[in-house]
């Protein structure tokens, strides 16, 4: 038994989950691509179907599932057309550049429809975040009163905004800590230093974040775009008896010219290939069993992009403390 | 296309074998399973049919190739049936328990079963390892002098051998150093320091072993079956103008009661979980693609039974230094 | 020349000082240990001459330098009369329990007097932190952009208060901070997560806070005096070209019971003691060759205090941004 | 009270023990500084008393101590004329080039000369080693059966010999092994990996060793002058329930350009720092007090020496197992 999906999106993350369907997930076949750019779409196909458009891709008899890695803002009309269709969707993150949007996809696809999302936050599925979560619920550490979040990239795209950097990157914190905790975030608040020489203009990076959780712990959370020196993602979880980290998952350490090093990689796919490889896995399963979905749902992409919205009037109204508009 | 495997062997590594190729490598199925113990071959088939017959399976039309995972000595007359019955066989190391009985199985097989035989070498597939090879290639530590492996468990069985510990343990040494350095090892010798009181009597352990590879690097062997505390691979190269080592892999590090830690696992297979994954997705890509073996070759097993007969003559003769006979 | 050095306090710092004095720091002797509890101040006296009266001891002839390690809320009083007695004076943090206080200080010892007058803020001679100073200094980070700092202790004393949590341990972050990044604190908050159960009521544990300097660089510190799990100091600087961060200063790795682990302390004198050291040595050093103080002043005491004040204040209002009240 | 120390030897190891005895040792002055390089002598003298001639600075009345640290060669004779003149000594490894010349001080200076004499093994007072000897002896990795030893340096001197690798480097295992072991070092052999093309003609570099003391436990000692990348030490000992190793002890750690590293030293000075401030200052403390010398005897320096000499005849004899001769 195979689901054959179809990748809309030939970008770095649609040609890499294309490439891991095809290579590294059982029970899956990658019988088509689109992109806007067909011959981006052609590469990525490797002799599959090429379309240079979504809708034909979701209409193709020859799909029974859909990934979804467009662009940000025409994830929410592809996701209504491919639940429509009655497939399965997996779609990147964000849901809709905005809650309204995300929230307005939920109704139109329906109770019956939202079975047929999930949501492509894939630290769900690093092996390293659910360790983190297993220390959690066992109790090794205690009671969490804490967690330090630091994000940290390369260089962003040349036109970011101070508010793609929480929409397209602590977008993960916001669903990945009330995961870690299982507890929604109530409360956020938004603080910056001074900006990097290094960030375009428009763009403040880094950022600080604080989210509340409804337990009323503390998660803070650093966004650095512009890091320049590697993609480095940490999660402390500090409990009333310890703590537990993320450690830099390097393979092998280097000396060589009066120095001891790891390497970290450019990107993010490197880091979360494993939990790539392993949420599509999931994915593919579920489908293919017509179980419930075990990656974020829909619901759940609303409720980080809910987060990411308060994060970004804190940003607007000086960092004063927002609330969260809970659904 | 699917590639429908019998595994030989429902024991802890043929259940590993039977359940990565079921839920994580693709264009597989276990369509059957086999142990003497027939029990423990229904429990490992999950459905699948089960044999107390490893040649009733071998000679099963739905099994199109064979993974070996029985106890040692049956391994060569296991191999010598399946390739006789023209099916890819993929078997857990060693070849044979002797160097004569392993030179026996390819003389049976001939050069065109050859190409139907792999070697259940993991290591090979171990990002840690292929990226310790890498870097000797690029010449990133200078031309190799050194290679120190240490490699220790938690208990071996209660009635383990010296000589065991070679040909069950250091095996793996005996092929990953020469497929590091892309030199066979010529030369070995071999060394004991006081027993620990935690090994059964028969047993040397810890011992050390020296390899000299043909391009005159020396490597180091380790072999400590009872160390009690972890599952615990370690490899170094040490070039002429630098060092590469493998790094334990965890992904947590936890802090509590004075003290900050990672974790070691119990037995080997959490630490090679990737590699054993990586090898059968290998294994299965090119049994399908009908292309030669990445894995390691019948050759390779012979290669490493030399090595290993030529260490255990040296422990029987006082650590005298010992020449390998080379094919 | 011998500074003959009188110890006030015989506690665990003062005690810990007079050994350091004796044992390690050359040119120094104590003559005279003083505390309200005279059997105390004997055991740490060593045959020294021991007082229950601190202004004895500063009126001893044979006492050329004071070092004071009593309670917080005698500093004051203290300094000025051992700097009225012409005693060069070793003061440990705070100053003065409140800003007023040490603000009266310095305006009681005057300009002169101030020549005198050296802080114990110890941080500054840990090699750890004169690297990370070396290291935004000749720019091997890129201009700072952000200070991470965490400060967690095993538990507090049991009637601490959260204003404790700022002038007692905090207070090092706000002298070391601003002699990391050479630019003054100017504007601070405060924020809190749900308490840990295992502080005292009236303790808010942990606490964060953030200092923004002059120069737009953001510093977060995390306080949590009952961690519980040990002494642990972190402080990492973000550039914009790199990091430089503390190491836990660890001189060996135990391997053992499946884990692979390094210690902590208990408490922070082993993480300090060569800090301890070399602090003490340098202000016997250059009290003896009658130069200008290395350690902090009594105006960096009150520039640290200021900010503490600032952060108390931030506390007390709902953690909204407070401005530090600059001299 | 103060030990008045005359240094012979103004090299590198003999301007690093004046200067660490002028500004960190308590209870000692330089008072004297010997070379056979006047100007050099001059200028490690800091304007102490200079001399190109050992023997003047040991009779001079102003000297009550020495510290050797010149060429290896003229060790023994300084010795014998210092303890003749009745003055503790501390000289630096090795006592004599040779076992026959060290047994021969021993025999000059006689019993109560003994008294006198210090050796300069300094990793005894390293605060790592100290805590490996101190978890074998508190039995919290149970009965040692191996040690690693991994002495790593950048280059060596144009003309060093395979033989000054033993006596000049390996000679610090040779005392450190059986001081952590309590048990005298009995058997030894020898081995070479092929030569590092960054090596001169005459020393065969890398080296490999194996110590064996009469407990049973087996060392091995890899010396690497000329490893190029740093300065590397490190030290295993495994037990039968766990092990215990070194630390790099760095400070800091630097993220930037793709890497997380901490740094390695290009000498061996800023790893020992610690450990020749310590030894000094024990060395003062116990001549100031009429005490027995905590620092190695020369009994000890003789038995390494021998430990040395049996690995110098192994090297000789093909690497043939060579029994040490013990006194």
């Amino acid at each position: 038994m195979t689901l054959r999906v179809g990748v809309i999106g030939a970008g770095i993350m649609g040609a890499d989950h294309a490439n891991t369907l095809r290579r590294s997930v059982r029970g899956a076949d990658v019988t088509a691509v689109a992109d806007v750019d067909l011959a981006r779409a052609e590469a990525a196909a490797e002799g599959a179907t090429a379309y240079d458009d979504a809708f034909a891709l979701i209409a193709d008899p020859a799909v029974d599932a859909v990934v979804i890695a467009s662009h940000d803002p025409v994830h929410a009309v592809q996701v209504v057309a491919a639940v429509r269709a009655g497939k399965a969707v997996l779609c990147e993150k964000p849901l809709a550049p905005t809650l309204a949007e995300g929230r307005q996809v939920l109704r139109e696809i329906g109770g019956p429809g939202e079975a047929l999302l999930s949501l492509g936050f894939m630290r769900r599925f690093d092996p390293g975040y659910v360790q983190l979560r297993q220390a959690i619920d066992d109790g090794s550490i205690g009671a969490p009163v804490l967690v330090h979040n630091v994000s940290r990239g390369v260089s962003s795209a040349p036109n970011a905004t101070s508010e793609f950097s929480i929409t397209g990157s602590a977008i993960h914190e916001c669903d990945v800590v009330p995961w870690l905790l299982r507890s929604p975030v109530v409360e956020v608040s938004w603080i910056a230093p001074r900006r990097s020489s290094q960030a375009n203009e428009g763009l403040q990076d880094p950022q600080l974040i604080h989210l509340r959780t409804a337990d009323g712990v503390l998660s803070t959370v650093e966004t650095f775009l512009n890091a320049r020196y590697g993609y480095v993602m940490r999660c402390e979880v500090v409990g009333e008896n310890g703590t537990i980290s993320l450690t830099e998952p390097a393979r092998v350490v280097i000396e060589g010219e009066l120095k001891r090093s790891t390497g970290y990689a450019a990107d993010w796919r490197p880091r979360f290939a494993d939990a790539y490889r392993l949420e599509l896995q999931a994915w593919v399963d579920s489908v293919l069993a017509g179980a419930p979905t075990p990656l974020a749902t829909g619901r759940d992409g609303v409720a980080a992009s809910a987060v990411a919205e308060a994060v970004i009037t804190s940003m607007h109204e000086g960092g004063r403390v927002t609330e969260v508009e809970l659904p």
